[in-house]
């Protein structure tokens, strides 16, 4: 049973598929537990709302060793712990295929729930947390690399800033996700759900001394990671004017009648969803 | 956003694999809908609760037609609509094999909620729904029949009795669940929680004339149907006293001290869970 004092809850759920959002051999099984409650928290945070509970479904390989879901439920209940939620249920299954499914519940504390659905034009468009990191650490490890280890330790376990997106609420945010499918990617959900377009400039994007000396080796422009790359968690909301924006968060743009994502006033081209998985 | 006017929400999660839960060849993907829904349904209403949201995550091969998953999905909504339950939420992902996790959402009314743990010696113990009638259309599909129709049916479609959740709970219901595992194995769970001995009597348990018919004809006895069979989402309840059984329950036993599940005075012998599955 979970508490729900406000007289509502907000839900999310999401699946982890070994082969496709994470490798075992990439992964240990703390990092895929973090990784899954991470996106599941960092999902209810992008409501405005604070994660309470989470069900958990794990289908296993016969062969899974019995260590590796001690590992895993360890993980994914110290991350939980972290904003004060609690594992209250979950199915264990035998499975093919290692699947983890998630479901989180959250306690929008007596606000509105922020969607993705009203964006307005002149609103102010902002970041907070970090972009790109997992996918340059994809990208690392996708290039048979094992280091730089900051680099991959973020592709394995993201840290999203859970914390402001109950802040964001609370300072007026009309429109609000994760990015989890790539920055241009989830702001083109927010234009599309608002019917508004959404211009950023990536002059106002920093990429770290981190990123550029990744690039540099890799011979990639980490703009990219951080235009495209999911997976992260950091949280991108619209709010109604610059002043309304709290102070962890960095204005990255604007928001205008018309349709679709802007970055530095041109259309930018995205790579397939499956072209970026494994 | 779900509401909880209460002020508590009670929760369940379930997996159905591919292969271990349902056959793609036995099982169309409108009675997969079906059963996903109704499994935790009936987890809801065992509570005491009504059913009110659910999410569903979907992890598919690559090759599964659209249309399974469309027919899934239309079977699902229409089983929560039985009972009012609205699809909320959801996530799909692709995965070499079919998994279906589901999560349900219930309200209790302001009840307090039916749990597992507080049945009390001199209690009766009481059914209601089907019983072995899943279990005997295993049996005819696993042997390579395709009739009776309506055994087969029942397999593929159970059809869990969701109001008598809540009206055992009103009634004063002091232990509950649905019988998923098979009647022995689900009333063992409640005598473990309770630290009770739960006695049953099988001349209570009515083995009708369609199953009496299939065990003839597969030479088995159907009250193995009865007590080992799961998956027809049957209600089991203990109550305070004969008196405090709503109508449409059938007495069944009783609750005395000691630890373990009694039919007819002795330890029943049960199968493996594997041996019972595909």
């Amino acid at each position: 049973m979970v508490r729900a004092a406000d007289g509502r809850v907000v839900v999310s759920t999401d699946l982890l598929v070994e082969g496709s959002h994470f490798r075992r051999d990439w992964s240990s099984a703390e990092d895929v537990g973090v990784k899954a409650a991470a996106q599941n928290l960092a999902d209810i945070a992008a409501m405005g709302a604070v994660p309470t509970a989470l069900l958990v479904g794990l289908a296993c390989p016969r062969d899974l060793p019995v260590v590796w879901a001690r590992e895993f439920t360890a993980a994914f209940d110290a991350e939980c712990a972290l904003v004060g939620a609690v594992l209250v249920g979950g199915d264990v299954s035998s499975s093919p295929t290692l699947t983890v499914a998630v479901t989180a519940l959250g306690d929008l504390e007596g606000r509105a729930p922020v969607t993705r659905a009203a964006a307005e034009p002149g609103d102010v468009v902002a970041l907070t947390g970090r972009l790109g990191w997992s996918a340059a650490g994809f990208a690392v490890l996708s290039r048979g690399f094992r280091s730089p280890a900051q680099i991959i330790a973020a592709h394995r376990r993201p840290t999203p800033p859970y914390a402001e997106g109950p802040v964001a609420a609370v300072c007026g945010a009309t429109s609000m996700c994760d990015v989890s499918d790539g920055l241009v990617q989830d702001l083109g959900h927010i234009a599309a759900a608002s019917a508004v377009q959404i211009g950023i400039e990536t002059a106002r994007l920093e990429v770290g001394p981190r990123l550029q000396d990744v690039g540099r080796a890799l011979n990639v422009d980490p703009m990219r990671w951080l235009l495209t790359g999911g997976e992260d968690h950091a949280l991108v909301a619209t709010f109604p004017s610059a002043a309304s924006v709290p102070g962890a968060w960095t204005v990255i743009g604007r928001v205008d009648e018309g349709e679709g994502v802007l970055v530095d006033g041109a259309a930018y081209p995205l790579p397939g969803w499956d072209s970026f998985r494994t």
